[in-house]
């Protein structure tokens, strides 16, 4: 179980279904974080590094949006939806431009296929989230 | 002059009024997580704390959202609105919720009326530089 | 398996027993980083606020060293020991310090528990990979 | 008057010379995080992009640590020497690194000035700062 797991189930009125969606956002979000960094890094070593350009800009904003995203979800007692929501909505836009720009250079480089994988899997965690919030 | 408009005259493409807007957006974030940062360790330090809870998160959450703002916007070659306006919305959102709780405790807390006029100040920078994109 | 581990795994030179280290101590960050945020948020909650303000700004600093860490150790390949060296000293040395502070807690408040043991974890995860770089 | 001296002076403790130092080292740290990431997009942009990589790493480097540097003395209450004092050191040698970097690349990129003076200044501030906590 994860810490984000066990930290929600220490409080009271955050558990049940919506703490497992809230939980799974917050791993995904933590993973795709660092995905994206450790990728700008890779990306920055590949002989093709004129057509990587854009895949190091969108992975810097993707770590960006998704930690402060994992800061303000982690911290829920003052969940307020003017603000959780676009930033939320946010990070599903640049988690999906993220993934389909790593997609591109996936069968070329294995690191963008790993990172491909956390943008995705964070993109739709961020969603469930948003859905369970409506 | 600050170094964010200096870097921004650098640049081909990002001069003139707009560039006027986004450097002013970025000066403002920069104060702004920094001004929060600092008002929730001083809020810490009351002796009213109870009553600044909501303060010390407000501020936290507000710290996370204008950095990463501060980081997408200050890497201007790959804006996209699809990201950028529902952050800027975001960080507007939480600047006012943040600007109107420090406002409540100023006259009590010389340091929330300093952090109050860094997160109004924010705000407009944010939504001056959101209407400039439309 | 991590995303850390696989995207170390797609690198060439970051294999073997170092590997394991670097990855072991990235997941450790990570996670220290997330569970001292909710943990802040925890303190904040309780009736005996008064006494947890301590263990409060010592989870801020430990989630900003985390953080910074980990980005840098995320990215290897320009690891430098005049810069990595200092950093995952102090990173060591407030993991011990919120650990420390969390277990005085502990007894009561479960949150404080779980968030101890994401900072032991790490603190020891930061020695290790301190000590393959000798 | 920044608002990080502001915040200094409405607290008590934390005023005079020593006030002046921090304040400086809060102003520079703030300004060195926002000139590496934008020189990071502005590096990316160049026609001699393999040349620019080991900048952008350091960029990438300089503005985690100063982040993380910059939330830790913003919040003086509990500053502890075992932490600030190797966390500062870090701070010194990447600002000197990514300083010496920038200053190889000043002379064609213009940014990589502007981003050299910021690192300087930051290396700077921060060893006064170390001074006065000697």
């Amino acid at each position: 179980m994860s810490y984000a797991r066990q930290m929600l189930d220490t409080r009271p009125g955050t558990s049940g279904a919506d703490a497992d969606v809230l939980a799974a956002a917050i791993d995904a979000l933590s993973d795709c974080a660092q995905a994206c960094t450790a990728d700008t890094d890779a990306d920055l070593a590949e002989p093709n590094l004129g057509e990587m350009v854009r895949c190091v800009r969108l992975c810097l904003d993707c770590t960006d949006i998704c930690s402060a995203t994992l800061g303000v979800i982690s911290r829920p007692a003052e969940h307020d939806a003017s603000v959780t929501r676009p930033l939320l909505e946010a990070c599903v836009a640049i988690c999906r431009s993220c993934g389909d720009e790593c997609e591109r250079h996936a069968a070329m480089h294995e690191h963008c296929r790993v990172c491909e994988q956390a943008c995705r899997r964070c993109e739709h965690a961020c969603r469930e989230f948003l859905d369970t919030r409506k």
